[in-house]
């Protein structure tokens, strides 16, 4: 067993000395990453709070029929969005090829970015805001700081999961029309997520979710057939706009 | 509420189509990276054989005083590390700068096999195997391909969960020299650590860890000394073999 | 205690290399079995990716009514299943006798195959798909590698799963009819397992869930009869179109 | 949607009468594997009686040092388990190529098995009881019924966990080479074991508590020798039989 030789009772000895060294270069590495990482949590500090404010607005959709004021105010915040994620790439750009490295620390924020936007996209135009879309309102440039798509599904899915209080809501107010809208654009989202081969568990989860939200729309649209509160909306509708 | 109007009820309407295509080329882009991880997988499987094979030879060493035959038989598995690290090298290169996109796919066997070279380089030298030579080691290029610094620091921490046991069994057989040793190389090492800010869960708890490893081997050379077993081999063993 | 004297301090005493020896033979079946195992979850892989592409076609029966078009569509897959089972039989064949010691790496996704199968089957015919041609659908040859009866019982009651949404979408659709022959079919069907001994936990659960499905589709019936809606269309009904 | 015609509210139209015949045949064929399992549980329970009348024997090794006396006694009941395998043989051999449909039914009892006659072997030998010598002694057929290996090795396993506290006893009574010869006895089964790619989660699980065994048989072996109480032995040892 060579090497003990070297070995001192003197707490200085050249062995501990390169092992210090060592350290004290890992410390500075660890630092420098760490003050990374806080910088990047700040800022997805900052997302967090403009998505609450943005959803606390966009909660009034429920109770309200004008949904273009609302939607007005909400979208103010996207502007603010613009500029969180323009940091966070810059961030990203003194540490480039590490996207992934920080992904954790804004993933969850986005995938709550991704829910409202698509959740305001809907209620303006009854479609879904594809990836390439929501990149694009959030100023993001891909090819340096992309949307990561699972973060785009599940954002998706906890949209999905707005849309049957949104339904009962609607139908309270008596809009007998938004369940056989929602349960359309339901479905359809429903058959193409199941044209994913989901490995990732947690996307999975979501999606199985959202197979209920689509049950639960499916009964209220349901009610309303069966009282016979859409028959009238309905002829009228498949005569021009739904 | 726009929109509704390009909605119609047959089932292939113009949005039904843009939203089957954009799930199309989700689908493809989550099957590529799927393929991709399951190429990761299968390298990262080998590389824990590897590590099992070295681990399984290596564990003579603790009823055995013959270490160099041990550790010439467990050297012959680095290179097969060096293939599989250089294997992953070349899959990851197809898709830059995602190493840490499926860096939690190798990590776990990675800390093992840092595990493995720390201990084996202990054993031959009486140090600490340096972050620097461990990449060497595996034939890793860090401006590609890099070892991780929290998954080398954690791999020395499981290397240091080896001592106690080492330190116990060279004891029963005689090597009183040993534990002072050993108690030496973990006081530096646990200093060391102390250096740096662990803001790593994982790696702070295996730190703390560490600290029982110290204690442990503190009781050995208690028991060693108190019954004068240390004494007259200590100052043997400053004459000439370690 | 005899026995001990054959043993010595060297590393390779015969009383190792006997446990050596033993060991790599049994690493080398744990190993076969191992493959073989991997081999049939790959197949098996499949078969679930087969069924997700069946399954999200099937889904359009909910809410659409050109049934045949759908079925169509959705049939095309059943010769996919049959390429993969025929895979699975060929893989059984090398290893005689051991279809159940690696029955639980196929069942589940076996049946979600009968779930839909037995779906289609009913949705054609009105009658539940048997055992026997649910073996020949899957070109099953029973003295090879048939279909085990549980995996068949398990996926009718997930098929049963299926039948309260549908019929909430069909009321929903205007067919008041559908109550009342799916209640007449789950009637048929829980008086029919009621016979067996139901041994079986899993099974036994998934029967108890077939209960709910039944009370379910006994509540639309009540509504659809209680607002007056199936009178006029059943005696419609019973004329032409079912 | 064919098939709704031939339906009619009598409660024994064709179709109901087809669906019974066929629950019928299911009833009898689950009530048959019913009865088979019955047997095949009441035979599993005699094994478990018989081994813990042998078990609780071959506890009394723990406080006594006339061991053979008491595999005497304790190898009597080797003879009642070959009779109760036979009995288990022979009701597979009603069910050809089913031995893993019910294997779930014996496993456990038979893992105990396998820890009681490894025991007593290692106990007259001190040395492993190879697969095929287990198979021998319950007088089993490997080609017909053999003993599955992951339960051989799940047995081992449990044996092992029996040593440390055979070792703390042996030491109270006075013996202090039991230690070493343990120590030995587990090191090379730790290795033997480390060979193996374990699939298996509950058997991995298994060799993780085996670690454990081999470091409390360590530490008793530490004790010992740091105490000076092995000395003598050992240096006779050391001469001719260890």
């Amino acid at each position: 067993m060579a090497g003990w030789g070297s070995e001192t009772h003197m707490p200085h000895s050249p062995t501990v000395e390169k092992l210090e060294k060592q350290f004290e270069e890992l410390r500075s590495q660890l630092e420098d990453s760490g003050k990374l990482r806080e910088r990047i949590r700040a800022v997805a500090m900052e997302i967090e709070s403009a998505t609450r404010l943005m959803h606390s607005s966009l909660l009034l959709i429920h109770h309200s029929r004008s949904i273009s004021d609302i939607l007005e105010k909400v979208k103010q915040q996207i502007g603010v969005l613009r500029e969180l994620y323009n940091k966070l790439a810059e961030i990203i750009r003194e540490c480039p090829d590490q996207y992934y490295r920080y992904h954790a620390d804004w993933k969850s924020e986005t995938q709550t970015v991704v829910s409202l936007l698509s959740f305001i996209h809907w209620l303006e135009t009854g479609t879904l805001l594809v990836h390439t879309d929501a990149e694009e309102k959030l100023g993001l440039n891909p090819t340096e700081f992309g949307l990561d798509i699972e973060d785009y599904l599940i954002g998706i899915c906890f949209m999905s999961n707005e849309l049957p209080r949104y339904v009962v809501n609607q139908v309270t107010a008596g809009d007998y029309e938004c369940p056989r809208k929602v349960l359309k654009f339901l479905t359809d989202l429903n058959a193409a997520f199941r044209m994913l081969n989901l490995r990732n568990d947690f996307l999975r989860k979501k999606f199985d979710g959202m197979k209920y939200d689509l049950r639960r729309v499916e009964e209220v649209y349901y009610d309303v057939k069966i009282r016979g509160l859409a028959a009238n909306r309905e002829s009228a509708g498949k005569e021009g706009d739904p």
